[in-house]
């Protein structure tokens, strides 16, 4: 077990105050076998592990032999000594299962949803490198002041890297929050990793109107095993507003900021990865934030781009299937039209978003290729790579043509939101509606015009 | 002549101080025939057109029947006043060349370079379209301090919209500058449309090592002559750098705030339009600037990303090729991978900059035609669609299945500058060379690690 080898050399890693004081006290290791006696509640042995660099100090973490993690508050343990030292346990002592929900303290109820990615990984300390490895239950276990925020039902959907995730799992995991939504959840955190987060929450962001309960997409920065870790902190912001959030809609818990204190809490169509490894690598594009979550505390914000009073109407509820012949094309200079020709006869393709140049633009010697795709039916909509800001295609000659053409002018959607949007409506509506659902602002997607022009 | 038309109703917008007062006083406003007696040294007869909101007070500017602006010191005029009111102005008296100097004061040379976009684009105030119309003439003239910074001399290279701009211009380009830079030029200013600026100072960037003068790429995103025009200020803080900037390389020149005060001077690979339409759309990405112009100042930045230190060699200079056969390829979830073996067989591509999600990541469904391409002997380098931070492909798996592919990790290279560069790189030297110069940080182009990992 390479976890034993390497952690034994780190002492007592993560562990502060209390719990500190308790494994001093009895002269116990990072990665040695211990028994605890807690409370007369029940006495396991297991394997002691770090704690998270943000992890509160009143919970030691054991490893079972089960292969779970447990935590457990030290103020209720009466004894704790090394395996051998101390009398030995019997084996049906050690709790097996991991439905034991020791110090749940909140009626709250919300679904971990775990889909692999870094939140949910560990570092393979022989290589250095990250490894999905944990399940959605493992991090309920190893974060256990999870339960005193809200009781916590985990589910492994899938577990992949995020890079791996498409439109086809898109529609899985929402066809499965829609079937549980049944159950009273009072909301849902989808773990998930951060390459696709955002495709991701703009894809359910849609699939997911109608849905009553809040649902927070989760991922992390670092793994949860290193002492940067940000997914304790994310996670625990990410419970806490799917348990107590009054508003429903897809949203994303990530740091705000490079400091461990607020979580931002972004609408999902609005947020995008603009940073390959910092924690706070999530930013909300041309709008706040939804809400930040300070401690315990969640910090709405009132200004939220309007969309408060957007009522999306039933054409638009759980409708949860995605196309998948969608294409995103980022223009460049010299870009060869022959890829669109191509994708028109042989990938078959319904649907394209462009990011263009400026204010949604393309080399004139692509607009018959353009003209071509459309005249066969394909929607192709505009955005612009510049990210912020809004297209608009009658200010220069180049747009005239465009619009001419039939391209789609899509506001201030930026790229990664568009896609998903027109996966989701290519999936759930006839073609005639395409224009104007892509064009409308259904849950707040487009933001007001936030510059003077 | 729409321009007179609509002119008509604004009075003297734009005029204030010395030159409002004068013509308060001689009762003319814009878009009347006007003949003006200047000093002894000419009297010329034109249409008095609007001045630029930030422009000086001490000039009237007259277009004349050539077509030409003229720039006029009201200290100089003698007599102003509406045509067929005063004394008529015999033909032979216009100025017919736009070579005419009037108050040059200022030694420095500089070649202003016009190649379309906004920056030499007026209003279409029939349509309130922009089209480009402006020579770098025009806007020499029209903007007369230009001459009190440097002596000026204009030459339209072509005239287009810089999305229309490949990488054969930048050939062009590249070339063009190369041949006049045996002659006296303190420096080198571009004026281009700012669609694709950001893929033009780059490759400018490469192809320009080793010139001796500095080379200012500048734009404007509001046409001259609206109100909020952003080209007046930014062309001559270009001017300025070109004129008197001590260190060679390629920059842009672009508002660096919304206000009308500091022009940020960009590094021409560490640059990325990022709004479509705010006039500081431009930011510097994991950067900062050269140096910021405030006034007639250059506050010059020290922090240079260590690029000072940096000493090309003789091979990388004055190479001034493009491949034409470059892609640049954004990856999205559900990516179809025969969009790869397309670019392979049919469009007989040679290098393919790839925007990999987070640290530079794809489906692995596509790693199989990324090893076709490689195997056809095809560079493929990653970059990261985050923009900001750098790629790494050591840590989680996808990468090191990429690594092992042959796929060459950019740094912190972003799509754009990765793109730029390969196209130099695969123009100018042997397959053998490509990875090692596109890893290569040659001219300041990869920047430090920023972040903490």
């Amino acid at each position: 077990l390479d976890i034993e080898n390497k952690e034994s050399e780190n002492s007592l890693e993560g562990y502060r105050g209390l719990a500190r004081e308790l494994l001093d006290k009895s002269k116990v290791k990072i990665g040695q076998r211990v028994i605890v006696d807690a409370d007369d509640e029940f006495r396991v042995e297991g394997l002691l592990i770090p704690r998270y660099e943000h992890a509160d100090e009143e919970h030691i973490v054991l490893k079972l032999k089960s292969g779970y993690n447990i935590g457990i508050d030290v103020k209720k343990i009466g004894s704790l000594s090394r395996t051998g030292k101390g009398h030995p346990v019997k084996e049906d002592n050690i709790p097996e299962s991991p439905k034991i929900r020791v110090f749940t303290r909140s009626a709250a109820k919300v679904l971990l949803m775990s889909t692999g990615g870094t939140i949910a990984s560990r570092i393979d300390y022989r290589t250095g490198a990250v490894h999905p490895a944990l399940s959605a239950e493992d991090l309920r276990s190893a974060i256990p002041e999870l339960e005193s925020i809200a009781s916590i039902e985990p589910e492994v959907v899938f577990s992949t890297y995020s890079e791996n995730i498409s439109p086809s799992h898109w529609q899985s995991l929402s066809e499965r929050i829609v079937s549980r939504s049944k159950e009273r959840f009072s909301g849902f955190v989808i773990m998930i990793g951060t390459d696709t987060l955002a495709y991701v929450s703009a894809a359910l962001s849609f699939s997911m109107i109608g849905l009553s309960q809040p649902v927070i997409c989760v991922g992390s920065q670092r793994s949860s095993d290193r002492p940067s870790s940000d997914s304790a902190l994310n996670l625990k912001a990410a419970v806490l507003v799917a348990a107590r959030f009054a508003r429903s809609g897809v949203y994303v818990a990530m740091h705000a900021n490079e400091n461990d204190d607020d979580i931002a809490i972004h609408f999902g169509t609005r947020v995008r990865k603009n940073h390959t490894s910092r924690r706070d690598a999530f930013r909300s594009i041309d709008s706040d934030y939804a809400a930040l979550v300070r401690g315990q505390e969640i910090v709405i914000n009132d200004q939220q781009n309007g969309d408060a009073s957007l009522k999306p109407s039933d054409d638009f509820k759980l409708k949860t299937k995605f196309e998948r012949s969608v294409s995103l094309i980022k223009f460049h200079p010299g870009f060869d039209s022959r890829v669109l020709d191509f994708l028109l006869r042989e990938g078959k393709v319904k649907g394209i978003i462009i990011e263009g140049t400026g204010l949604g633009h393309v080399s004139h010697n692509i607009i018959s290729s353009i003209n071509g795709l459309i005249s066969e039916g394909v929607f192709v909509g505009m955005t612009s790579q510049c990210i912020w800001g809004h297209v608009d295609l009658n200010v220069y000659d180049t747009g005239r043509d465009l619009i001419r053409a039939g391209v789609v002018p899509l506001g201030n959607l930026f790229g990664e939101t568009a896609f998903a949007k027109l996966s989701w409506v290519l999936g759930n509506f006839q073609p005639e509606k395409w224009p104007a659902i892509m064009q409308e602002s259904i849950i707040g997607e487009q933001t007001a015009r936030l510059f003077v022009k």
